[in-house]
């Protein structure tokens, strides 16, 4: 009888230990991976976690996969050396850019990996590039990050280029330069990240129409378009509210990520698709994309909502992006 | 000593029960249950199976979700009582129809649900309708299920409606009627269900042109645009190669479900988005839907590829469908 008993012992203890063992592992195991790279934002196959890095303002994660560099902000890929990053890079750039009746001087905002600031540099008339970015550790990053680099093809070390660390709407309350293009490539504003929807506001607009030469524009990053279309119409809507002239548009990578990326241009005076007009070299925006870009769905255009708008105190857009997540 | 002896006997025969019950769960577990309702196709929250069945052709689930009733086919939903239904309906119907020049006799091949049906019979100037269905259970559940006649508004069992227990391409060898509509609202052909790639074909679609009336029309279900650009081009490469005129639509539910449901209509003559006039009541196709239908984004267009067409031995289809899964 006694050998049942030492038997029962050897049972219970270890399904005690697998038991324990599974709950660590379900509840605690990659938690802190999970920090850095989300399981949705997983890359598929290999890939290996270069650095991770707590910066003042986010977690950072250097990925290596498929001989590409992806960088992670809080657990989603912010950009990376890809060909996704070439196609968002020049829709981002080129139609504000060639929209402007100059293009003297340009203002980045959120543009630390220096991609943007790469399609900028291809206009000869740009003499003074400002990029902002609010992490040093992205600048830093952008400027000496050897893959980076490579790929941003130096812009930020560039001549014409000034990196400046500090928050984009600060920048613009303390400096009373104009600038001839303001472009705003900046993450979603979440409840967490509340600091941003101060970048998204009808008084922030109004600023930027005061920072604006006459014949400028601003061109804004509206987020996935297929997924959030109130997000879209709320930053328009807001556009307009502060007095500008609103032109949206798209870039639709639907096949292949199931997603499609929405901006606009904001201009003090009328704009139209016929004011587009790129003379610099580019890979995507050919003559077909383009007469593509400025056809909005009517699947996006029927959660249109003129009602509320962003303002300082009225966080819409966070309420909108916690309520996808 | 001999305690230790008793104790490892122990924990190594929970070890392997343990192991043995994770691998059979793992593995075996649900497998039944995921050959009717696929994980990919799983209702979120609660639902009910109210019936499995292994018909001729294939493993039919009838579901219950939020008083909707979804109706699987081998895994995988292929309508259901629900707006989408209504949806897709009325954009594989009004389209071709109005298009055509008459709609007296009107030729549904894979219409088991009555859906389409449904929508016929809202032309008065319809006088025949012939439902065509491989699938027996199916054309059953069509005329003898509740929520299903209720949501068909007993389509099949109306006067003007015959129905067929027959292969559409069989069907279509053996009689030599004319039609002025024929609707080929089929599953995608895979290389497990490979004699639909027969209802595909471009011996099939010369078939077709046979079959039709002066000023006819066909009507083509091609499968999820956004999934498979490719699928979507080979049958209008094929269409074009029988000598087919074609107009592609589509109905774009790409916030709702990232989906973009591609179609197409083919006639002997040359149409367009202006032949497009619907005289009868419908809920979804306003003025700005329908023209959003008639623009195919460049994201899909960039797939197109004529190199290759489906012919009764050359089943592309059924290839770029394997693929996709």
């Amino acid at each position: 009888m006694m050998e049942l008993l030492w038997i029962a012992t050897g049972v219970v203890s270890t399904l005690i230990f697998v038991g324990l063992f599974w709950v660590y592992w379900h509840f605690e195991g990659d938690r802190s991976l999970r920090e850095y790279v989300s399981e949705d934002e997983e890359p598929e196959g290999k890939y290996r976690i270069l650095q991770k890095v707590q910066t003042p303002t986010q977690r950072v994660a250097l990925v290596e996969h498929e001989d590409k560099l992806l960088v992670y902000s809080n657990g989603y890929v912010m950009f990376g050396t890809t060909e996704d990053e070439d196609m968002y890079g020049e829709a981002m750039i080129h139609i504000p850019v060639s929209i402007a009746e100059k293009r003297e001087r340009v203002l980045l905002i959120g543009a630390g990996g220096g991609i943007t600031t790469r399609e900028v540099l291809r206009y000869p008339d740009v003499k003074e590039i400002t990029v902002i970015d609010i992490d040093p550790v992205m600048i830093e990053f952008g400027k000496t990050l050897e893959p980076l680099v490579k790929f941003n093809q130096g812009s930020l070390n560039h001549p014409k280029v000034r990196t400046v660390v500090e928050d984009g709407r600060v920048f613009l309350e303390k400096n009373e330069d104009k600038w001839d293009v303001i472009i705003l490539d900046l993450p979603e504003p979440t409840m967490e990240s509340l600091g941003l929807s101060r970048l998204y506001s009808w008084e922030f607009y109004h600023l930027l129409k005061e920072r604006l030469n006459p014949g400028g524009v601003v061109g804004i990053a509206c987020s996935v378009l297929s997924n959030t279309p109130e997000y879209y119409w709320t930053i328009q809507a807001t556009l307009k509210a502060a007095g500008f002239s609103v032109l949206p548009y798209h870039f639709d990578v639907i096949v292949e990520h199931e997603e499609d990326w929405g901006y606009c241009v904001a201009a003090t005076r009328p704009i139209s698709p016929a004011d587009v007009n790129i003379l610099v070299p580019n890979r995507y925006l050919n003559r077909d994309r383009l007469k593509d870009m400025f056809h909005i769905r009517y699947g996006y255009w029927k959660y249109w909502e003129e009602d509320e708008i962003q303002t300082d105190r009225n966080r819409v857009l966070a309420y909108i992006q916690n309520e996808d997540i």
